[in-house]
């Protein structure tokens, strides 16, 4: 129908990660229009030269039309909304997302029977700032993009989505969505709790604290900047998970205030995070090779690979 | 002696943060030399065009001779031995370190007798990275150079070290031992326990987890990196400070966890950040005028106007 060499791809909500899923895809030649709840955001990725409005009808029926792949990217709390509009207007489209947390965004999608063609995503990148300003055609570039490789998923959409981040310039990590969620509440959702609690416990000091801070403070406390609402439309979903986390960083915590107190050290916290910071930095992704969608066993396969920090780098 | 329009400097310790005052220092034109314990790192000095050796006795011989303005920045546990050799060789010499904590630097150097002209101070400026190689002229650009001005501290060292923060491009915070140490508990020794206990977190959840590490983990883990010694160094000696963070840091996080498993929210935490860290990056340093060094009254004058946000930004 479009004689494109890519196929359409319709983004909803035009946010930080939706909006530069926009711009990497359109500058990656993909034909690609989108969505935003709010007139003022959709006007202003007009006012860039993209095709976003903020009528969900028009552009979903659109990419009925055009066979679009749909990128959701809006905040968990309107996930529902966009869902029933999918529904409504374009329940046969393949079917993404950009939301952090895994589990409760596909168990959602499947209660509006839209499971059959969803796979489940989430590149890891962002800023702590939001909105379509913030978004950048380049956001995604070498980051990890995490894609679902639960039961059911199937073939074509998956290599439709594993192409998309591909050519937003991101590699792929197939993870579980129970996986990716507990994995998140360590690197993402854990990281903005502590942000916030650095900066509580750095403004209590008051002027003389705050301005006595230098880099360790301001690194440490760079993700509570972003705006609260969004912080917990990110964390709190994944509350479970989060929990799990927190309760062993407060035994962490709570065991090097007791060495501190009793012993007056923290070499064995100090020690430990050393080395895992060394881990961080040694840790190499490997391209999967030689497994291809839908293969038998594939998704078996591909959840094996990423868990032990494998990551997709080509389809070919 | 010299000719020299700026007085003599003689830094002792030139790793990341003495080897950058010493740079600074030259570079602003003070005749200044080094000592440095290890050889190899006296040796990388030298090859960098600088005057620094591991011969104690002869560097203090030289700093009393020529009046030079001592600044000690060995790190904490090498402290008493520097001190003996400072009392043995140039026990009149004008002195003041950069080493993390205040109280405890303070009391070993009464302890010494050389009391009488020393002003502690602290310059906050750092990288992960440690020894001369990762020293630079312009660590300490912008940055605030906390100075005591607890009592018994007089007029002319105080002029004559604030005078080298200026020249190495910082401003002065001028401040109480006890409070400068209850201040960095909060936003330097916290930050790092932080992020210690952030990366154990991240490594705890294997290659998967590393790998979808982006932005936040590692900003938050940043100073993790730093050398476990050199972080045990600056965080042990202010024990009593820390304890005192360390445990408000506990209870809030213990809130944020009960809230999240009873409400599934984490709302009060977040909103809570995310004001603190507005206020951080609000803060602003307002410039100390009319309170000069040696009036009356001047060390509790600066204290408050510290305490309020005040810098010292100029002597004239």
């Amino acid at each position: 129908m479009t004689g494109h060499p890519k196929p359409a791809v319709c983004v909803l909500g035009t946010g930080l990660i939706g909006g530069s899923v926009l711009r990497a895809a359109a500058g990656a030649g993909y034909r690609a229009w989108g969505y935003n709840r709010s007139e003022i955001g959709a006007k202003a990725a007009r006012a860039d030269g993209y095709d976003v409005i903020s009528d969900s009808e028009e552009v979903l029926r659109r990419a009925a039309e055009r066979d679009a792949l749909i990128v959701i990217g809006v905040p968990m709390p309107a996930l529902g909304t966009i869902l029933s509009d999918i529904r409504s207007f374009a329940p046969d489209c393949q079917l993404t997302d950009v939301v952090s947390v895994k589990a409760p965004v596909a168990e959602l999608v499947h209660r509006h029977e839209l499971g059959k063609h969803f796979v489940g995503g989430h590149p890891m990148a962002g800023t702590s700032e939001s909105g379509w300003a913030a978004s950048t055609p380049d956001l995604f570039s070498g980051a990890a993009w995490a894609l679902s490789v639960d039961e059911g998923v199937r073939a074509e959409p998956w290599t439709r989505v594993a192409r998309l981040a591909l050519d937003c310039g991101a590699v792929v990590v197939p993870v579980l969505n129970a996986e990716h969620d507990r994995a998140v509440a360590r690197i993402s959702h854990l990281p903005h709790v502590l942000a916030e609690a650095l900066a509580v416990e750095g403004a209590a000091g008051g002027n003389l604290a705050l301005g006595l801070a230098a880099g360790s403070f301001r690194d440490g406390t760079r993700v509570a900047a972003t705006a609260p609402d969004l912080v917990r439309a990110i964390c709190e979903p994944n509350a479970a998970a989060l929990l799990e986390v927190l309760e062993d960083t407060l035994r962490v915590l709570g065991e090097a205030r007791d060495s501190l107190r009793a012993n007056g050290t923290i070499a064995d916290l100090v020690e430990a995070g050393h080395a895992a910071r060394v881990d961080y930095d040694d840790n190499q992704r490997w391209a999967i090779t030689g497994i291809r969608p839908g293969d038998h066993d594939w998704l078996a396969q591909l959840a094996e690979a990423g868990r032990r920090g494998g990551v997709v780098k080509s389809l070919d």
